[in-house]
């Protein structure tokens, strides 16, 4: 185990992540999501939920600051104005790791899928929740 | 990149750090080194040296304090009981990082080079002094 990391940071993540450079983006995923049929690389993270895990990544991965969203979740079909108590637990994660100018953005379910084939790599997690999904685009790190 | 990393923490080298567990052990070594002909996985830091990759790795590496020593260096040939300018920074930087209570252990060159061979990875540096070479054992994290 490493100092100063959640352990579901794991081997296989923490590598994706790591990997990623500016505008990377990443989609953590629920139990229902069809994770492997999308295309990106699939990470696994099973008996973790998606806001855990959300928490975990968002722990080292700053969010990007040069787009209007950096962060979107997939909108209830057919109600896209509906909102889930899962994505209150989204914002207030993103806004004690990121701060509050962020925004939660939201894609059709379509959209979503789309936009996840693009993605550097998938989150399989095992949540539970419906809609628990969220991408997340990378931004960077400024000099000390 | 992510946040609260030292860039230097490459995806494999924080790939190989986060798959090592209790008792394994980690070999950074110099541009002289016969790295490749160990056997262990090795991570090229082309460009960096020793002394910095050390410090990169402990930060996020626990030394163990199960066992009587925890990390050792290579002995000149010759001379066992010289000390290498190298050494002193070796010392203090494993003093600041992880305290006081770890001594640097040593070991004959061809030992040092057993010891490597079963090592869980080589991080190859390009550190250009001599003896810049130094085997890590990683400790536990323990629960908050």
């Amino acid at each position: 185990m490493l100092k100063h990391f959640s352990p579901i940071l794991s081997p296989d993540l923490l590598y994706a992540l790591r990997q990623m450079g500016h505008g990377d983006e990443i989609a953590i995923v629920d139990a229902n999501f069809p994770a492997y049929s999308q295309g990106p690389r699939v990470v696994r993270l099973d008996g973790v939920d998606a806001t855990r895990t959300l928490d975990a990544v968002l722990s080292v991965m700053p969010l990007d600051d040069f787009t209007p969203e950096a962060c979107w979740r997939m909108q209830v079909v057919g109600a896209p104005d509906e909102d889930m108590p899962i994505f209150s637990e989204f914002r207030s994660i993103i806004a004690r790791r990121e701060g509050p100018q962020f925004t939660l953005g939201s894609l059709e379910r379509y959209a979503f899928y789309a936009r996840t084939a693009k993605c550097f790599a998938v989150v399989a997690t095992t949540e539970r929740r419906l809609y628990g999904n969220i991408i997340l685009k990378m931004g960077v790190v400024k000099a000390p």
